[in-house]
């Protein structure tokens, strides 16, 4: 038996006519779909993909074994992470084994910041296996704010707010445009690298880009608590004028 | 009279399928499909567009005034551009003005990179502005490439091969993952910093992504002189088993 092939598919930042052509048509023929989520949530990547899947699909869920109660760093963490991804590899890997093509639904764009990378490298080396790229959130954001972000010869930087400070502020003072992910409860931190590095006048901040309820607000008049999950901070390039 | 509204659509990086739902929407009932072209070329987002427009759409076709044969620090560069810029803004004012839809046709995501930028500088001010984000060329040459580019905490830098080749080498080793633009005739040079970063081995040389013709080599192996216009080389990050 010709074994299926595994679709791993970019869903974009939010808004499902952001899906590419190629998502569309994936989806609308694929006999699984899978996907992760966090516990007790939709599944970003499920709710972007609902109005695409064929009617009679097989859903396989993979919800994702911590929220936040294991700190990354622990080697629980790791252990238990690595795991789950095997689990989700294996139930995977039985469908294609049997024939069946399996489309992995990702937020955003696979290769950028996606866990399907960690299915690629189990999944890759066995079965016939597609990428299909997807608008970054990056995109959405810069889109949805109607900021024009790197321009000519601009260097432009994607950063995790996880950073340390001062290694935040040092990226951010040596680069022209920047990107910050990972915003949520490193906000306080992510302001202060960048009025370091004098550049809080030029921040934006996006919240829940191409979303429902998205907002767009200069850094610089946000209150300084925690952002929500869905947010980034965008520091455009140096404009010149043409 | 309503003005039209201006839409600024992002074409992906070449394969046609890889446009968004949002873009073939909007293509296919604007009136009008502004776009830039290299002198005596079709255009490389007018080309992704072709099966998406309306059967009556009128084209708006702006060339760029030069090519190669002035250098682009000579001012008279910088003079000729802007001519070319408010010229091809005027003339899509003039159907915006008259209550015409315009869709303005970019190669990739409008606000990364992009000529299009200077247009929305120029027409945002003036006239309602939608901006459709697009799959970047970068995207799509990891896709093609089957190569997981950033995990977990990995900084990206998107560096211009035009940067002097001291500063790209300190700029390679500073970081963890890469894609460096503008490779053409600058790939020489792009090896030096790479080689110089202890990156070489790891450097992707992406020719002509998601298109016809397009292939994927260690840029180590590739011969040592100028790679094809659409080149991206990708330096992936550092993937950390899971």
């Amino acid at each position: 038996m010709t074994a299926g092939t595994l679709h791993i598919v970019g869903m974009g930042p939010g808004d499902p006519e952001l899906l590419t052509l190629k998502a569309a048509r994936v989806l609308g023929v694929a006999p699984v779909a899978a996907y992760f989520a966090k516990r007790g949530r939709v599944g970003h990547a499920r709710t972007i993909a609902a109005g695409y899947l064929h009617p009679e699909v097989e859903e396989l869920r993979f919800e994702y074994p911590y929220t936040t109660e294991i700190d990354v760093d622990d080697p629980r963490y790791a252990e238990g992470i690595r795991a789950f991804y095997e689990v989700s590899a294996t139930v995977i890997a039985e469908r294609l084994h049997a024939g069946q093509d399996v489309a992995l639904l990702c937020e955003g764009d696979p290769f950028f910041y996606g866990s399907a990378m960690y299915l690629f490298d189990r999944l890759a080396p066995g079965y016939p296996t597609e990428v299909v790229p997807g608008i970054t959130a990056m995109s959405g954001c810069w889109a949805q704010a109607r900021t024009p972000m790197t321009h000519g010869d601009d260097v432009l930087q994607v950063l995790p707010g996880t950073m340390e400070a001062s290694a935040l502020a040092a990226r951010l003072a040596g680069g022209d445009a920047a990107v910050i992910m990972k915003v949520g409860r490193n906000m306080p931190k992510i302001r202060a690298a960048l009025a370091h590095a004098q550049l809080l006048d030029r921040a934006i901040l996006v919240e829940r880009g191409t979303m429902a309820g998205t907002r767009t607000a200069r850094l610089a008049d946000h209150p300084d608590g925690p952002a929500p999950y869905f947010s980034l901070v965008l520091v455009p390039g140096r404009q010149r004028a043409r």
